[in-house]
């Protein structure tokens, strides 16, 4: 557990803070193949996430379907500058994971979340990511 | 094909456009399980896509690496203030229909991507969606 507040945490050369970290948890998930039961996996997964973000800074939004339904549950990470992260087969025990890769992000000045420290249900569940609206990188 | 000018698409009631419509395109991707060529073929992808985006008002970002590696190629589509979408499967010859989901992203003004008309590899290649950073949903 890093000692990162992402409600404060800035870059190193005093830029502005990436803030604002957000797991946004999809509710509507199951696992796939499982017979559909109540309350949905990713309903739980969600309930858990916040219980687990109380007084962290992190923001945990619920969300019908994030798209990824074959390899639910599924979960968004992402700040303010960042890139954005999209996690699947996740489980009701992963939540404190995602509040973590949460405030990682908050805490990296690249707006990268980083490997190293990177919690394993955000190592081994990575679907996707996207690089924030601003971004171009030198490619030819 | 729509009519739709991305760069003055705006919501019914007068909102402010979504505008810049953006296809972020993984350079590095290749085929899972095919061996490695160069050109890859997320660079073929990426430079038919911007010679399909040319003069249409989207713009197209070269990017190392989305993380859908065992599902590539890969593209992001995405306008200011609408959802974040990640595909997969894609090939040289769907550059045509990345520049036309970001164009019909565009003219959503609820900012999501529509089903009816969306192109077919956009359909069959949908990996994921993230909401905009703004999103709130009405959810128990």
């Amino acid at each position: 557990m890093t000692t990162i507040d992402p409600s404060t945490a800035a870059a190193p050369d005093g830029a502005a803070p990436h803030g604002a970290p957000t797991v946004y948890v999809c509710v509507t998930c199951r696992r796939a193949g499982e017979p559909e039961v109540e309350p949905r996996p990713g309903a739980l997964l969600a309930a858990a996430t916040v219980q687990a973000a109380h007084n962290t800074g992190v923001t945990v939004r619920r969300v019908r379907c994030l798209a990824n339904c074959t390899r639910g549950p599924s979960a968004a990470v992402r700040c303010n500058g960042s890139w954005t992260y999209v996690f699947g087969g996740l489980d009701v025990v992963c939540a404190p994971a995602l509040v973590e890769g949460a405030r990682l992000l908050a805490g990296a000045a690249d707006g990268v979340m980083p490997w190293r420290g990177r919690p394993e249900p955000l190592k081994r569940g990575l679907i996707a990511r996207v690089p924030p609206a601003d971004f171009q990188e030198d490619i030819e």
